[in-house]
């Protein structure tokens, strides 16, 4: 599918999914796209961990359904982590990395006839949450748990949010001209 | 252009650019790549201008090279704008949503046949060098200059850097684990 057709159709979905499971091959596919990112100086800051294994995505679902995420579980997701090192000096990147790997994997998702969410405040806002699914997908303490991406086939279309007009965001040559 | 291969073809170019124009119709699809990202709870904190004044581009290309940036002038480019407001409470995530608009706005640009590179550390690093393009671009203070991305016919393929292998970074159901 034509990349800006799918950066258009991409949304945050929050409907239920479908039972049907997510390919391994297609799990792949995404894990390489969110990896072909770029990030700061290339420090590749960003690690993914594919979860299909239903018993893990029920409980990592359930602790960021404790944390107020109104989504439903899905057959599968992206667990998203990242290592908190320097870029140069004291110049820190590794935010914009995940978040740019993120968009790619919400691409790919899309682009796959999935749905997904970018689930990242009701997975950091209690250290108690990172450190349960740390300790349920073993990870070690250099990564941060930073995101999770459930990943299905929709059951129905779910809403989409109101954006703003172009002209209220968007300009040439000056803040506010459309010339 | 297919997603999944747009997204391995981007890549961060630091060459010449041919003087061709960025039509305006270009610049457009590609701003609303960029404002068609997600954004945590839907507050669009990310604004962009496009700049294709000839004059503009090179004061602005002037400063980052200064700060250390090794690429050459581009016939335009896309100037980066967030504003610093929380999603809810006291969580921000406007760096994740102009990260997610900078990736789109770069696999737009790909698409389209040009080469671009993700500007933010010698924009960001001096508020001088901020406050410089906020001036130039009219920009109010409410907004803050993130980074700069400059758009044109790249003059010859660029050199990529080197991916860690995909077993280093990517996982199935557990840390390390390839199934």
């Amino acid at each position: 599918m034509d990349v800006i057709e799918v950066i258009k159709k991409r949304y945050s979905y929050r409907g239920p999914y479908q039972n049907t499971p997510v390919p391994r091959e297609d799990l792949k596919k995404i894990l390489e796209a969110g990896l072909a990112a770029p990030s700061g100086c290339n420090k590749q800051t960003t690690s993914l961990i594919a979860v299909d294994n239903p018993e893990l995505v029920n409980s990592i679902t359930k602790l960021i359904k404790k944390n107020g995420f109104s989504g439903q579980s899905a057959p599968a997701g992206i667990c998203v982590l990242t290592q908190k090192i320097p870029a140069y000096d004291d110049k820190y990147f590794y935010m914009q990395d995940y978040s740019a790997a993120i968009e790619n994997i919400l691409l790919a998702v899309t682009a796959l006839g999935y749905a997904s969410c970018w689930i990242e405040g009701q997975v950091t806002e209690d250290s108690e949450t990172q450190k349960q699914i740390a300790n349920m997908l073993n990870i070690p303490a250099e990564y941060t748990v930073v995101a999770f991406l459930p990943i299905g086939i929709p059951k129905a279309e779910g809403r989409r949010p109101k954006y703003k007009a172009f002209s209220e965001r968007a300009w040439v040559n000056a803040f506010g001209s459309a010339t």
